[in-house]
């Protein structure tokens, strides 16, 4: 039986890299596949999203289904593709390599302890302010503030009746926030950069031998 | 006549190096030692703070003075050792090596132009929610949201007046914000990070190595 779906969104268009960022290389493997075998870990089944003139040829999934236009639509896809009994459906970026299986683990068993979301954060470090055009209006108080990454984790249902609703913002822990699903952070990791384009993937590159040092 | 003045802020004592982050070695050459050969691109006169156990031994400056417990005392110290009629004080943390003379001369060039302050800021790339415990209570809306970096400028008399007024804010241009000070944004530059870890350090190579690339 297939408890834990995951759905690695992989459907962007952005060809910074000569190639869409998902496909891009870090030591040797594709950032998708990197991706895939992360959830493969903590999950039961994976499904990836992609773009559409794009065939899976990495690992074996549960289904590879085509995206949509906004990043929504394609997580909706992937919703429509994952075990209709799944309980828990985990969200993950294919531009996030350096997500661990603790983080994995982690989001999922919050959710397994009764939330309706979870999601990674980490601490916002710089400082934030509010502008209107050009013109500082406000010094954000960030001690309450924390920055999400993905994998995130939903109940199954909830995520469903949340993207049911058919709203396209681009943060699926917003959307069930938005039909009153209660979401909770876990401790993220500052190392699981979204990599968008060459600086990042040199600065996960750089991360990637720090971490096989220490 | 010195119409421009640096603060170069190096007084923190975090030794998460086995030396202060400021006097880590980056290609050769201390954090501390870039900082203050940047102001002195575009600026009359460089003023180094320092931890209270650390004599100056880098390039000439105006002064080198002891900072104090909170960064606020630090700034402080620095202002009092400024060249009293100097016009536009530009405040830079030691720890943000990759700050080109392009941001330097952008905040002062703002404050010229007749901001009371001007900061250089990227915008914020995360979703970003307020928490209360571990659970989300909002997703903040970041379109109008920017993440604020050094090096800051300032008119010289607007900045004393805010630090006169004994906030330990670690943030300048929030100083002059709550004395009534116009504060602008200029674009900052996402290298520009602050290094304040082994691996940010390693960042900040791979961001050397990939700006020399190009």
């Amino acid at each position: 039986m297939v408890r834990v779906s995951a759905i690695v969104v992989a459907a962007g268009s952005g060809t910074r890299f000569g190639t869409a960022k998902q496909f891009a290389t870090l030591r040797g493997s594709r950032l998708v596949d990197i991706a895939v075998d992360a959830a493969h870990q903590s999950c039961d089944e994976v499904v990836v999203v992609l773009p559409a003139d794009v065939e899976w040829d990495g690992a074996p999934v549960a289904a590879s289904v085509r995206g949509g236009a906004e990043r929504s639509d394609s997580v909706r896809a992937g919703l429509a593709a994952v075990a209709p009994d799944t309980e828990i459906v985990v969200v993950h970026d294919a531009a996030r390599p350096l997500a661990s299986s603790q983080v994995f683990d982690a989001v999922i068993g919050a959710v397994r302890d009764g939330a309706d979301g979870a999601v990674p954060g980490v601490p916002v470090s710089d400082t934030i302010k509010r502008v209107d055009g050009d013109r500082v209006v406000e010094t954000v108080d960030r001690a309450s503030l924390v920055a999400v990454q993905t994998p995130q984790a939903f109940r199954a249902d909830v995520l469903r009746r949340a993207h049911a609703s058919g709203s396209d913002a681009t943060d699926d822990a917003a959307l069930v926030e938005s039909v009153g699903g209660t979401v909770v952070v876990v401790p993220g990791e500052p190392a699981n950069l979204k990599v968008t384009n060459e600086r990042d993937l040199a600065i996960a590159e750089s991360l990637l031998s720090e971490a096989n040092r220490s």
